[in-house]
């Protein structure tokens, strides 16, 4: 039997993001639950599976977004977590904040970079 | 003798835009010239020229950070050249704007997938 | 037999933008087929058909999200349109993006204005 | 005798926003007392008080600026209040954030939606 | 007797922006009568002609401040006329525009310059 | 013998921003070094530096340009105190962020002046 969209969306989410994600599921739960699937559904399920880009060009892009995007603290957390869970290694994680600089300025780039050091503290990749 | 900031990031310009980037730095000259020496020595030699992320790795975050940030259509035409110059496909530049939808919505995707669109013309890409 | 999404979305679509949103759709038939399919599927067929909020409701908060995001032309001619189309008044046009003022300041709301100005004319709203 | 703009605005902001918005001119009493006398002169005397859209239809609109613009956590806290205090009801204060993803994607969604459950739990919507 | 308002900010409309201002003014007149004038009497009225800055300051930061939002070819037009009204020299407009880079990056810088080029031109100052 | 662009950077620097600056770079040393390295040779090495408008202008057009930015609490908080440090009055602090307004809205504004207020209580301007 074929699998619906939530269940595909919902694996994709735990190969990338883990609990973290989970935890941004089960807090919506109450309050938004169809927000939680839109997400699982939409975003891991229709846009994550896809091909053309792997996960971790993937998450190299939603970095960069979220960073350019500026007052995204939570979701940088999840995604930087998410980035290394697939794969994509600290160096490269501020390496793509860097390459934003240019294009977004320094204050941007320092508020995602100031995450990727607690990230990276949590995971203790640094002290 | 060693090459300066200058030489190096216009090596890279060139590597990257080839002749569009060098028509925004022509267009500088009299008015701006210090702009164009700013984003050759300090984007191009001092950015882009760095280890950890390859150039189309670059390109590609450089299209999501333009993407996002929206009424960059000028800059998103010299980079969709540059990305497509350094070997990232058609297929993938359109990925890259694809994937940024959960993060910043579809206006600003509609509006980077038509620079694309137009960019594609007129390299023949597509009709 | 149920309704596909995408047959739900398209039906919703029609209904609110007629033929200016399917013009979207059509253009990006060759280069980006799924992201057409995406806004069908996600913006009309899962979210433009939830309760708790009207056609016309949902249209002013799709206004004012525009406007307030900025560089979103094209979007907000669809959507000014869209709102007509679903029973918005002209002067409630005009009052969202008013509204929107205080908490944007005047560029983003003039520039909306100016779309609105060229779409009341298309529709033969004002000379 | 006719009443002042000043005074026109202190009495909408009263309707619309309680004690909240009270707070938030005190707060600039001593630092920045025109900004306080601005908001209530210009944003609550001239705007809130015009007529083609009705209290409800404001505060929706508000609510929906004040997600996409992002960073506006302070402001969100009031003016979910205020939707909340002229009769829009927690779950159109949801849809309001849910209807802006396709235009703004989860972040500014997310972010909005998580002001909105602190603010249910003060006023004991929700536990 | 004492001025309005409107009178007040129409006088330094005319100061700051001259004819172009009122061009604007007079688009609004059929269809958003009302922005105008809260233009006028807001932004010109009580805002402009505040002590603390003088002209060539407020110029100066309403400059970076339309800089910065991105998507205001049409204001920065505007105002880069006005700070030029006011005494603002050409290369102190081009210098507000390049002390913007290190905090909004290039792009936004590129297109506020773009539009200085033009209104140079239009002026002579430049050919 | 010359400077280089790093020192006459971080000369720069400690005339703006003293000893908050520093501590932005040292808390960069082990993670992103290069980040602080950039900051200091091209903001405050190549931008700062130049002539056509000076350390107060400069100061002036950061406030604003950060302010209308958002998100940028921390970029405020050394660049409030670098305004003071170099000669901008607390009134001219407060003055620029109230020329925002009109072209950015209340939000953006209101937490600036909110990071206003607790710079100006840390250096007992007020109380």
């Amino acid at each position: 039997m074929e699998k619906t969209r939530y269940e595909i969306g919902l694996e994709k989410l735990a190969e990338v993001d883990g609990r973290q994600g989970d935890r941004v599921i089960q807090s919506l739960k109450e309050l938004a639950p169809d927000l939680g699937k839109f997400i699982i559904e939409f975003a891991f399920g229709d846009i994550y599976t896809r091909p053309a880009l792997d996960l971790k060009q993937r998450e190299c892009v939603t970095l960069s977004s979220l960073a350019v995007l500026g007052g995204t603290e939570n979701q940088l957390r999840v995604h930087i977590n998410g980035a290394l869970n697939v794969g994509v290694t600290p160096e490269e994680v501020i390496e793509v904040f860097i390459q934003c600089i240019p294009y977004v300025g320094f204050p941007r780039v320092l508020n995602a970079v100031s995450v990727a050091k607690e990230v990276f503290k949590s995971r203790k990749i640094i002290q």
